[in-house]
C-alpha cells in the first residue's frame, strides 16, 4: 500500500518548510509525495522560488498525512473556506496531521489544535492558545496523530521523526545519512533567546506587519466562534 | 548594485541542495537568486519536486555567485560541453564559485578545482582528487573565492556561511533566527562514521549504481586530458 502525502502549497509559502521534508518523506519506501493547491499552475513562495502542484484539491487522494507549511501566505488561507474545508475532510481519516512553522496556524483556524499540544514558528507560538491549542516549546511536538514543527528548518527534524513513524528507525537513519544531516551553523542565533536583544528586536520589527494581519485574523474567528 | 546569484538547475537535481541556500540567500538584502537551465520549462528533481528555471544560460546576467547543486542529474552534467563552457565563461568574473553536494563534481570537471580545498558528499569525496582539488573534510571549506558544501543539507551552514560573506554577520544572524535554523536531529547518523556500519553499507549499495557510473565519467575525463 503506497503511504499518500501532501504538503499544501499556496501564495507565498515559505518553501524550505516542505522542500525539507519533502526530500526525507521522498524516500520513505512506498510513499507518494504530493503539492497540493486549489488548483494547478506555477506558485510564488515568499521568497520567489516557483512551485507547481502536482494535484488539486478536487483531484487529491485520500491522504495518510497531510503537511501544512507556514509562510506569510498562511493569513489568508486562516479564513479560506475551501482549504479549510478541504482540511477537516482529510483530517478525518488520515493517519497524520502535521505542520511546518506557521502551517500550525491554518490547522488552528480549521479547528483541529482544539486541547492539543502543538508548536510553530517562535514569533507566532503565544498565538497557538486562541485556537485552543496548548502552545508546547520543541522542535517537533507530538500529541497523537498530531505532529508539529517549529520554524523552517525544523520541518527537516519533523520530517526524520515521521520517516521513522511510517517506516522504522534505520530507515531514517538511512535517510539521514544520504542527507548528511549532520548540521554545523556557523552561527548560534536560531532561537530568540541565542540570537541577542539586537537581532531578536529586528527580526520582530521585519515581521510586524504579517505579525498585526494575524492578530486581526485570529481575532475575527474568535469573534466568530470558530 | 543587486548581487546576481545563480543556482543550476537541471533533471535529478536533488533539490535540497539548493531549496536550502535558495531560502537563506534570498533573505540578504540587495540579492536576487536566479534559477538557471538551458531552457526553461519544468525540471523534475531527483525526489520529483518539479523546479521551474528562471532563466536561460543563454539569457542569465553576469552572476556574482554561482552554485552548483548535486543529485544524481550531475553525472551527464559533467560531460556536457553546453554547461561547462557556460561555468567557465560565468567563472571569470564571478566573486564566488560555489557548490553544495555533488555539484562540486561539475566545478571540477569544468577545471575549476584545480590545486584547491573542495568537499562534496561523503559518497563522492574521494572523487574530487581526479579533478586536482584537495578533497577536505569539512561541512562547509573555503579556498579563496571557492566555497564547496558537504552533501544535501550542508546547503543551509554553506548559505548561512555565505549570506555572512554577502552580507554581514549580523544579517546572517537574522536569517538563520527567522529560519529558527537550531536543529535537533531526532538521531545521530548524518555522517559516515556515525550512521554505524549497517545503514553505511546499505546506503552504498543504494548508491553504487550512481557511483559506478560516476567512476566511469572521471576515468573518461581523465583519459581525455580534461
Amino acid at each position: 500500500m503506497t503511504i499518500e502525502i501532501g504538503f499544501l502549497v499556496f501564495p507565498r509559502v515559505q518553501q524550505l518548510d516542505l522542500t525539507g521534508p519533502y526530500e526525507v518523506l521522498a524516500m520513505v519506501p512506498d510513499t507518494r509525495v504530493h503539492l497540493v493547491a486549489k488548483e494547478m499552475g506555477p506558485i510564488a513562495s515568499a521568497t520567489g522560488l516557483v512551485l507547481t502542484p502536482s494535484v488539486t484539491f478536487a483531484e487529491c487522494p485520500v491522504l495518510d498525512v497531510i503537511c501544512l507549511p507556514g509562510g506569510s501566505g498562511v493569513n489568508p488561507l486562516m479564513e479560506d473556506a475551501e482549504t479549510l474545508d478541504f482540511l477537516r475532510r482529510q483530517a478525518e481519516s488520515a493517519r497524520y496531521l502535521t505542520s511546518v512553522c506557521t502551517g500550525a496556524l491554518v490547522l488552528g483556524a480549521a479547528g483541529l489544535l482544539q486541547g492539543k499540544r502543538a508548536t510553530t514558528h517562535w514569533a507566532a507560538h503565544d498565538l497557538l492558545a486562541a485556537f485552543g491549542a496548548i502552545p508546547t516549546q520543541g522542535r517537533v511536538v507530538r500529541d497523537g496523530n498530531l505532529i508539529t514543527g517549529g520554524g523552517v528548518t525544523a520541518g527537516i527534524d519533523f520530517g526524520l521523526t515521521l520517516a521513522a513513524e511510517l517506516a522504522d528507525e534505520a530507515t531514517a537513519r538511512a535517510i539521514q545519512l544520504h542527507q548528511e544531516y549532520a548540521p554545523a551553523p556557523p552561527f548560534d542565533a536560531g532561537r530568540p533567546e541565542s540570537a541577542g536583544p539586537e537581532i531578536l528586536a529586528a527580526a520582530r520589527e521585519r515581521l510586524s506587519a504579517t505579525r498585526r494581519e494575524r492578530e486581526a485574523i485570529v481575532a475575527r474567528l474568535a469573534r466568530s466562534g470558530a
